[in-house]
């Protein structure tokens, strides 16, 4: 999804893509392929780039400090990189500058998740620090019994030094929350920064199926909060490029105004900014662009009062094709955006978005739009 | 400019380039180089597409007829492009359903073309009917002696009955008009069709510098005069794509009203229609895929009150990064266009959109940006 803004900037993009065939692969020249896990292959990819950036989180460390050493510029860099890829980094990083964030601990024993959970209140959320993605790496626990697999992992890394759990696992306390927000910032090498308007991620049975653009009936004093508390990250953070912010509304315990906790943060374009593609003056994939190549920022205005983006999931129908003809001819309003990815149920094949005055008519839209590509309905 | 869309709609383009450093091929994966004069090359192109269209009106009708025997799907077909390729051709076919162009005259030697400047007034505009693009092929004749050398080859091929004037030359009133007007329209074989808002073309020393949406002031019943005239031209030629009708505003010569006289045809997205990019739902570029495939068509309405296109020439300086920066840095609102062409001075090579509400605001912007780009300006 960065390859339309590159275009239209005179960028020219290379992709280490994971197979000939892979999405990026398909729309971008100089693509190579291989695997962001062989140093060597990343290195060589690497040498012919000005800047590298990355589209998922999961590269490794080890293979970050590489490039570092060979002097590739990396945006994010591997200092920022972290505390999107490390959650009790990221947590002890964002309570360190003061960023509201839901009560946490580090547990390495049952014990001491017992004691944490009578102190806030079971079940709590437990999660791995590192390699979590899509809600793996993530339990409701009611007890310790049931993260006791992630435990007896977590003892057997300490006694050893080494292993995924070696920093034991990070508890939190289960937010009871009014719904879910998200922030999208920039900021490039040169400090200049930027925001987008707050959204509202509307989660079914815990995936996201729609952004509302903006967070429908947000009280300013929150959206102004919120957007500082996300700009504030960035700069501590060191962030280069675009971050998302994922946020819950909740009361503030005091004086039960809305406030907001921090739930995760994620270093790259994002899922809830893909509204911005049509619904923003500059799209968060021109503008990451912009930043990692430290071009000055364009204007994250909106260009309609209201965007409403509804994701795309596979359904059990395996040809897209028919519906989406349908589609395109029931509205021709509708931006579609497919990922070029074959279709397996579950998996995020492509998002719309549809722009207007009348949010309850984009909603009934998008929703329609992403039921149908889905094939949950028919018609 | 059509990769973009491509991208988002999953549509898998080919191009056959010109250089393996042509803009298009810079960003589409399965290029190919070759000549579109070379017949083999292009049949060899042609037979991996499932459809077949032109990013200019110069293939040679030899290529086009061996592609239609081979079976390939062209949009526009050849029957089509004939009237784009073929200004004389355009003339009695635009004349033969009644819409309305300045008068004008086949003519194949000096003493017609006396007769008829005579009768219409002088100066004349003398094309040649094939072979014209950006201002050649195309003179401003006080007398039949400023043409004497295309009246001589076209005596010539005349009497050889074979030649690139075989038909003689297209004389044309010069017309008083009151500004420039351009209509973009789009059909697709399924005889779908829509229309963008009539858009003004500014013109400076015979080149166009801007193009505002919509043309500011347009009488309303003209403007749905000429959207009429321009989707009837597109169903009576059968054209598929997008087409540019660019026309002159002239006082009607019995009442005075507004009118139109139509000047010329291009099908293909064009110039007139880069505003779309930004300025619309739909831009011209999504709009000739959705169309040359027989795809439902998009809605084609503004997305804000006014956009303007400058178009940006080459300038003196060929290195335009250190001022591209300057721009984004100066104007986050403007949108970039660049082709990754190389600067040679007086060379279209990209343009800047501007949407807002203030068209003065917006025009002094986009004159700016196009000015500071070429170097007529240094701040």
């Amino acid at each position: 999804m960065c390859q339309p803004p590159a275009v239209g900037l005179a960028i020219t993009l290379s992709v280490l893509a994971e197979s000939a065939d892979a999405s990026a692969a398909l729309v971008i020249p100089s693509s190579l392929v291989g695997d962001e896990t062989d140093i060597e292959a990343v290195r060589a990819f690497a040498r012919e780039c000005d800047v590298v950036t990355f589209d998922h989180g999961h590269v490794p460390a080890e293979v970050l400090s590489a490039l570092e050493a060979d002097g590739v510029i990396l945006r994010p860099s591997r200092a920022a990189l972290v505390f999107a890829q490390d959650k009790l980094a990221m947590r002890r990083r964002l309570t360190d500058i003061g960023v509201a964030c839901p009560r946490w601990a580090q547990v390495r024993d049952a014990a001491s998740l017992q004691v944490f959970g009578d102190e806030v209140g079971w079940p709590l959320i437990v999660k791995t620090p590192r390699g979590g993605y899509d809600g793996k790496g993530v339990r409701v626990a009611g007890s310790p019994q049931e993260v006791a697999d992630w435990l007896a992992d977590a003892a057997r890394d300490a006694a050893q030094g080494d292993g995924w759990l070696v920093d034991g696992l990070l508890a939190e306390q289960k937010v009871d929350f009014v719904r879910e927000l998200a922030l999208l910032v920039v900021r490039s090498p040169s400090g200049q920064a930027g925001a987008w308007q707050v959204v509202e991620t509307v989660q079914t049975d815990g995936i996201c199926t729609q952004v509302l653009a903006p967070a429908p009936g947000l009280d300013p004093h929150l959206a102004a909060m919120a957007t500082q508390a996300g700009l504030r990250i960035a700069g501590e953070l060191g962030v280069t490029g675009v971050m998302a912010v994922e946020m819950f509304e909740v009361p503030d315990p005091q004086t039960g105004d809305p406030a907001y906790l921090v739930n995760g943060l994620s270093m790259r374009p994002h899922n809830s900014g893909h509204w911005s593609i049509d619904g923003a003056v500059t799209s968060q994939f021109e503008q990451h662009l912009r930043a990692v190549l430290d071009l000055p920022l364009g204007d994250t205005s909106p260009r309609a009062p209201w965007t409403v983006m509804g994701n795309v999931l596979g359904g059990d129908h395996p040809q897209l094709y028919p519906t989406y003809r349908h589609l395109l001819a029931r509205d021709p309003g509708l931006k579609i955006h497919l990922y070029g990815k074959g279709v397996r149920p579950g998996r995020t094949i492509g998002h719309v978005n549809v722009s207007g005055t009348d949010l309850d008519d984009l909603r009934s839209r998008a929703s329609h739009a992403s039921d149908f590509l889905q094939g949950v309905i028919t018609e």
